[in-house]
């Protein structure tokens, strides 16, 4: 249970990070959109391992194969499955701590539920899970581009380091995402000296929507900010998600916060976006705002005290490769989930009025 | 769409604020679970309005029907039908700003989406349709409650002032639920000079469940994080989620955050518990943990600039009767949004394994 | 569980044959659609007991009210709460037969199920139920005729008493809601003389929809077929459905079934309709064709052999107001249910296309 | 849209007749099932093409592979997904018929609802898609092995020959998979010789489950029997289901039709089973029994007169290879939507009490 996302625009993940391929679903996706691997592999050498020395050293290719749904060169309607095999996975590494729970990871909790698990670099809980969610959020993406909305996503801060400087060209240009070159490379060398501590470090990762129409979501139980809420806190490592001023609301007043409307060009607008983008649960026009809290990542290898699944005590030490910062990887995942929510509202939208 | 929460243990609202009843189907809940119209009651009491000095006073005594699902004081299996007569609307206030959106409410969106709306009072986006969220939510306390889970809630802090003891006998004992009773002073304090000033406070609303047995909740997109994050952000008023450490984890490192274990009473624990209690999206065992960013009262009684339905340039002012601040009453309304996902994810767990 | 149906125009059914009342939520309806209490106190009247000698003597107003949903005349996109109160159920007749399952009702299965049940006149499982789907079935049809698509049903066949010639208008004339006078009055003879030897029969009801645009439907799972099906079997004492020829068409060949193709006023049309509308699951623009087995009332006033909830084997006798035939009563709730599907695939089919 | 099947046991199908594979996901599986290439193989040989004479030439080993949710030979709650490659494909035959509308099947429908389809071997639409199915399908019957639950089916009647013996060890023995071996070769000889005058038969399809336990199914719109409905005629050539009696139960009266009920060994019996296991949408106990109306399988080698995408009026002749009665590989896949149905609703059963 659990692994699907949307309501008519449906994705449903597969795979484990040491089993031989991963995959998603996509079902839903409206007939008659361009789609190819190559608009989809964008999208995945984004989010890939083995990109840079803040990256796990992990090699996977990640190559997307298309295996339904897309007929010469568009969607039919039918759902889209998309595979890649996985041609890296190192699984001598886990085999020491097969019966331990790893701090931090799901091990133990997965263990509680199932009673049986793959344990080989976090099985079905690794991030590598993300893979389908990005596959699936570049057709998303396409279908969006379709009624000119656009998804972005940024490094905002990493650990104690802040942007102070917004450039959007900026944010391709550096290892970490950031629009803001000078505390991007900050940030790199405390990711660094991070992996050289063997400790790892957390962030708050930004994504905006442009250009969305207003009146898109659903009210009350599925407001967008809600779904959007669920999208971001189903990524791993986020464990938190603000929509506009977020939690700094509360600081403000009502009249301070509230964003008085006008128009503009034929348009409504309004003066100030700290709402996020969105009023009652459905979009306003203004951009979409939403931030994630993403912890630091859970394998750390220095020595930990644990238990294991005889319920003894012990002492672990995390081998493997990993992150020493998930944020730059959050971020293509994080815009992924944004243009899956959105392609959904768009389409659920059409049903509002007779 | 979307007025449905849950995926077994499913709540469906409906009512608007000015309408002649609100209501709440709940489908899904168990057989032979104790329910009475007593049980469900209390809940609502502690949501209603009119209570004090910091609550609108609009008088709703909110008594709850119970007209189907239950039969000799337990309940059927079958569809539980909660409803209440709305008996204190006053539409009057409305006819002035029909045409006119009011800044910070969904007035421009639902228009937006619809074309057609409910003006009086928000219609259905007013906070009164979480009428049915609390009637449901005590329900799946109650069901809860059959597990030895318990759910509470209270106010942390209010715009600038922040709670700095706990006593959680404390919580109830004052109007604006907060278990340092110093701190509620000078909050309660706060909120009627606002009211003075015709403006309104936000604040940060934290809830807990203690005992919750560990490995509840679906892996990936429907992580135990993600559904409380939904079941949240579709709290009227709530732009933030954070769950353990949240907005505060990217300050520490992996190694600061992680969660070591041990072993009590044969039991599993964690020796902290930043991660507020799910790691992988599964409950651990330990308190679940989470914090709102609620935003001030959209309805502040001072001029503000709008448009209105032709596309002109306006000027509001909104009268009514509300709640200088949301605070104390959403405490409840979380409680039981935590309550309708424990007690979905408590029946789902039971098909976890063969 | 299991009582929504619909995917986004979705209902909710609700209530107890001698609850307080029963009704139904319609969440997902599009904004705009003009609604008031006649239009959808007029498909009710259709359903009602007490109309003739054929059905059940309980005598029930059935008056809907409107709680939510409808403003000014015309749906506003939100839930439509319609309820109704139950003012002449007699349970007395119920208490001698608390324990004792009554043969071919739900008596034993919702015990076996729940370990609880409200057993007075069935409870969850009365057809009264039904009220609730012909309520959300009116407001469908409404929606539908925003289309010109045209919904109707009739009795085919009752017990061995065939339809021999089809009038339309004939349909509402007579007591069985037969198309043929003729056969209608056998009907009504045979029905009379069940009746009164205490015995009951069924029968043969088809349901056809008019003007429906070709290509509405989902392929695979939830072909229009399938869905179809689902929503008749749905229907108390249908124990089979087929479309077009169903199970006269393994009587033919497939050069005699298939239905060939041709152009009328430059729309594509076939010149036989074997298939009953549908082609892979999804509508041809031909007449959509069901039709739905309906079998004999379970309750006869005639000793039956049965077992308690004690485990003993008892003799019952099953008292209590029923409808000697079901038949002319499952007219409206199969229109009903077809206009509920078509309602949904409508909107569903707005998401087919980029 | 409409690929997935189920509530909590999931599936989601996708692949077309001529892409590079197909395949299914399988999401709610609960862990520590027993499961291996070899069971879910065991299913799959029984609906392979190329099997005999009386089956399409089409060669396709149809070797599934499991690529997640099994680990050291147990599902681990993760979701399964499992492929096959497309390896005989034989696009050439469909080149000429490209832009023009076989009748029968669903050319047309698709091309109405998606404006672009893949033509080749009938793209999403072919029957190959079952392969999903009956791989699921596998997976759920070893569910019900842990609860002794046995799902099975047969041909009964093919075009006019009826079976008038049943003995189950037959059904595996001879190429239609009747239980009656006269009638099996009357069948297989009515099959060539339809085969040579280029026409096509359908034909009565039986499934059973036996040992169900009583009380599994929800009420009112999930009725067992609708699911099970919605599951066959979800079935590609299904145009009807009957539960029990069916389209006989309206000859006969209340009085014959009542099944009444006797003690057996402690356990609740029925005399008679004319409702086919289920009264109320809720199990028996008494073993489960649908048919399924098959029809004649649309590809057949004569001209038929239909349009093409232009809007003209043409001849077409389909050639391609096809199964000359689909009918007994139709009883693999409806035993395998009768295991999905009983897996999920065995499942989903455990939350019907506290």
């Amino acid at each position: 249970m659990g692994s699907t996302f949307g309501r008519i625009f449906r994705i449903t993940t597969w795979g484990e990070s040491h089993g031989p391929a991963i995959g998603v679903v996509v079902d839903g996706c409206p007939a008659g959109l361009d789609l190819s691997t190559e608009v989809i592999q964008r999208d995945l050498d984004r989010r890939r391992v083995g990109q840079s020395k803040v990256t796990s050293p992990r090699q996977e290719q990640d190559r997307v194969q298309i295996l339904s749904g897309v007929f010469e060169g568009r969607s039919t309607g039918a759902p889209i499955s998309l595979i890649t095999y996985n041609t890296d996975a190192d699984s001598s590494k886990y085999d020491a701590i097969r019966d331990m729970f790893r701090p931090g990871h799901a091990d133990y909790t997965y263990w509680a539920k199932y009673g049986h698990r793959d344990h080989r670099g976090g099985g079905r809980s690794s991030a590598r899970e993300t893979w389908g969610r990005v596959a699936a959020g570049a057709v998303a993406r396409q279908l969006l581009r379709t009624a000119d909305v656009e998804v972005y996503g940024f490094v905002r801060q990493l650990w104690t380091i802040a942007m102070e400087t917004f450039d959007r060209a900026e944010i391709d240009r550096n290892l970490v995402r950031c629009p803001d070159p000078v505390a991007a490379e900050r940030m790199v060398a405390a990711i660094m000296a991070a992996k050289d501590r063997q400790d790892s470090l957390g962030g708050l990762v930004e994504v905006r929507a442009e250009n969305v129409p207003p009146g898109l979501g659903e009210p009350t139980m599925d407001k967008l900010d809600a779904i959007i809420g669920q999208a971001m806190l189903s990524i791993p490592a986020v464990k938190g998600v603000e929509i506009g001023e977020g939690f700094s609301a509360y600081s403000m007043t009502g009249k301070e916060h509230n964003d008085e409307f006008f128009i503009e060009d034929g348009r409504v607008r309004t003066y100030s976006n700290h709402a996020g983008g969105m009023l009652g649960g459905l979009s306003t026009g203004e951009p979409i705002v939403a931030r994630l809290a993403v912890k630091p990542t859970s394998s750390v290898s220095q020595p930990q005290r644990t238990v294991d699944v005889q319920g003894d005590e012990r002492t672990i030490l995390v081998e493997g490769r990993h992150d020493p910062s998930i944020c730059p990887r959050v971020v293509p995942v994080a815009e992924a989930m944004m243009a899956l929510v959105l392609a959904d509202v768009y389409l659920l939208n059409r049903a509002s009025r007779i």
